[in-house]
């Protein structure tokens, strides 16, 4: 059985929400139709959608009521990578331009700001303010997390903590929430929601170490971009900040890393990536995603042997094996 | 009476939001603190909260209800100048350092998305969901009104519509729902806020046109930056768009355009100035916000006579003469 089954599964309700999507971002704006068509035709998982499809399942699934969520959700993710490219300079994004590399960083701001705009609106469409209020306190800790990356940016003494809290505001938070709120939506109780919320929580973790192990490790075939693309915009990730503590490995890492930083990014970085490569920070990366996935599954543990369990786990083991 | 008189009126409750407004941003991150700090510092008329407390006078004026408008509409307003001033690549704004000068861009886009979350984050502690889908309906027109300001950017074609369609989405709205939403806060009937409504929208248009007639005809002293930032950037405004239909002002206008869209604005404009302050621009731009306001004080007519009526005719007034 694969995630392609569990997407299967869902299938319907997925195309319909993708059309939602698309009905969402609709304006009357020429430019603005086209910045946020483009960025949502460019595809993605539809991860968020996902999860807050299958936790629906455990209360009184109505789509009516969860595409309320799930457009929100994916929305807000979108908006966070429109402005994710402007900070990381990226001109390419799954193989396809990024907004502010086809328009520019201003048209590139306000896209995002729209799409950001876009989804309170949408989730204003249910009344529940338990759910607002949720919301809203995930997209603050989003913005924070999205300051700590750049206040770390090259910081090379910062502690494991420190990027564990940020992958958590970045990343985590927010798939957390995507299924705590299907949950809430659809009317379970508090307990199935909390639970459904640490699933997500430690999901998202390590979704997030193998996205940034995939910036080491991939190609760029595979990632759509180039690897090294974090290091090159000073994001020290979790690989990195493990084979700095090598060390054979940290004189020559911290060398490369002034290297590249004095070449603001615009530089070879393949010798970089090869002692990271070769470090035990991948192996040390790849062990820390897998506990998360472990205690992902664990969570869910007390909740009903419905279908939506089991696709929630295959899910959880597909993040955590993920390639791609 | 003077518009002083109708601030020490309200002077306690708008001590009160001033605190609140702070504490609303304050937060665990420091760079985030400090960004939101020195921009809730720089200060600002704090109109809408004004608008808002206003408008609450006309039903049941509870304070602990109307800063959770009043709180969110001057967030949203500070939030679009953050990012305004990254398109405006502007350093200065009321005499103090913009964020993006202070800091940089990449600070000023996340203290933006930031401070909106948070201002999302007060609203959801009312639960009337009519007033959320108000409050973000207004945010989505904002974002296009954004938009549209970079399309029209040195576009010497526009109409006199595309230029009022512009300010009524990146000003006018705002006002006018701070005004509604005060209103429908305080239980008014629909009637009333709807009338309230009417007057921000029509002060709010006259609040623009002021502001574009003070970009041209204002000293730095009185504008806190140099006149002419607004052509420097490309923005066409009313009393530019009245000057170049005089036939002998045309061509020398374009062509003082021409050279200042070559320069990137990086050039002296006081030759175009004197062109449009000697120009019928001035004078029709005034006459336009002049009957702004007629419209916006005809709106209030069949409002009952409190105290409110008459200090929201004398903010109309003041709104429509002021030179600062």
């Amino acid at each position: 059985m694969k995630i392609i089954d569990i997407y299967a599964r869902i299938k319907k309700d997925l195309n319909y929400l993708e059309k939602e999507l698309l009905k969402s971002v609709h304006s009357d704006h020429p430019e603005l139709r086209e910045t946020s068509s483009h960025l949502l035709k460019a595809g993605g998982k539809r991860l968020r959608p996902v999860f807050v499809l299958l936790a629906g399942q455990f209360g009184d699934y109505d789509l009516d009521k969860l595409k309320y969520i799930a457009i929100p959700m994916e929305l807000i993710h979108m908006a966070s990578l429109v402005h994710d490219d402007v900070i990381d300079d990226a001109d390419t994004r799954r193989g396809q331009l990024t907004v502010k590399s086809k328009w520019d960083n201003r048209i590139a701001m306000y896209t995002g700001d729209y799409i950001f705009a876009k989804a309170i609106g949408v989730a204003t469409q249910l009344s529940n303010p338990t759910i607002h209020q949720i919301m809203s306190k995930a997209i603050v800790e989003l913005c924070i997390g999205e300051m700590e990356q750049i206040r770390y940016f090259f910081h090379t003494g910062q502690t494991l903590r420190n990027y564990l809290l940020r992958i958590k505001r970045k990343t985590a938070l927010l798939i957390a929430i995507s299924c705590q709120l299907g949950a809430i939506a659809s009317g379970v109780p508090e307990t199935i929601s909390n639970r459904l919320y640490l699933y997500g929580y430690n999901v998202g973790m390590a979704f997030q170490i193998r996205d940034d192990l995939l910036d080491i490790t991939g190609t760029e075939k595979e990632l759509g971009k180039p690897p090294g693309s974090d290091v090159k915009q000073g994001n020290i990730t979790l690989p990195i900040l493990c084979a700095l503590r090598e060390d054979k490995l940290r004189a020559p890492l911290l060398e490369e890393l002034n290297r590249i930083r004095a070449a603001e990014g615009q530089t070879d970085v393949s010798r970089f990536l090869d002692i990271v490569r070769g470090s035990e920070g991948v192996r040390q990366a790849e062990e820390l995603a897998s506990r998360y996935i472990d205690r992902a599954i664990q969570a869910l543990g007390p909740l009903p042997e419905i279908q939506a369990k089991k696709d929630l786990i295959r899910v959880a083991h597909f993040v955590g094996n993920r390639s791609y």
